[in-house]
């Protein structure tokens, strides 16, 4: 790893175990095993790296919701992408556990964040009509589809944070169980399955 | 008002607008119009007036879920609670906004907090129960209830945060677009009305 990449290595590390109000730049370098000149060669501040990694997450996160072919996804796919999403989101746990002190002290991370998050509502109206237009899913008024938009976006972005309130850990099961609450919150919009063959 | 009083009226209002990391005890006894010496009689640190606050908020949305008769309550009730319950969060917004932080730093906090989201549970539980003993709601098996309860949890807890993160105000409206998410959760359970009279 360059000493860059080792930089921000060691921030998230620091950041997710401590959260970034007890993490100071020299902390960061000594963890990374860098001068603090070198630090600042890379970053002005603290602030910056805290950007870079909310940037390297929500990039991460926004091309997993988008689909790889021109065919619309199943519903196993999808699943898997909401899996692989509490997967990712858990790797920089300290950014859902602070957004919102995070966005009220950084107004170009706060801009960054209302486009990423702009482009999720359009990719879930997207999604919502490719899968009515492949008769996986009932056709949705506009009213509805914002309202699941809000309801999958909220467990999307705040299901781990429950889980860390409630004391509970963020295993395979439990981001299982946030999986499930999404096929819960879609199960009255899916068409029935067609009926096996006799 | 009594200094106590005082004190912690000043102490969420500076939380709310800065954050409890950017408020001394300084600031607070300053605010609040008192000495610091007259602060330490009331309260041993900050920690203490968070927690104390943060004990507040949770008495009053707990006691607010709890029907005041031994009728089950309607569903306009409900939504009434829903939307209340918002208020009062919203009140101490500071609260929501850092409550990962707030817990890892107080154990004693934590387990006050895992006491009211247990009682919220068993309270959901029974208000299931209720509406489904007087036809309102179909009857549910444990595992939906259960999913159900973490869905209406995490909307009624993250809601706020949800907003302040897209930008938007708690205005009355967003919070009713709130109560309106809490229907659209619980719409495939409701049994249908009954029939006008012809």
């Amino acid at each position: 790893m360059n000493s860059r990449a080792r930089i921000l290595s060691a921030a998230l590390a620091l950041f997710n175990a401590r959260g970034t109000a007890q993490v100071s730049t020299n902390h960061i370098a000594h963890a990374a095993q860098v001068s603090p000149g070198n630090l600042y060669y890379h970053f002005r501040n603290k602030q910056e790296i805290i950007r870079t990694l909310c940037e390297q997450l929500f990039t991460r996160t926004g091309e997993m919701f988008a689909p790889a072919s021109d065919q619309p996804p199943t519903m196993a796919e999808i699943q898997g992408w909401v899996r692989e999403n509490f997967v990712v989101t858990w790797e920089y746990a300290f950014v859902f556990r602070e957004l919102p002190a995070l966005l009220r002290q950084d107004a170009l991370l706060a801009a960054t964040y209302a486009t990423v998050r702009r482009r999720g509502y359009e990719g879930f109206r997207e999604l919502v009509g490719a899968l009515a237009a492949v008769g996986l899913l009932l056709p949705l008024d506009e009213a509805t589809t914002t309202q699941l938009a809000d309801l999958l976006w909220l467990l999307s972005e705040q299901w781990l944070t429950a889980l860390e309130l409630q004391g509970e850990p963020a295993s395979a099961a439990n981001m299982q169980r946030g999986v499930e609450l999404m096929m819960l919150l879609l199960a009255p919009y899916l068409c029935a399955p067609p009926a096996a063959p006799p």
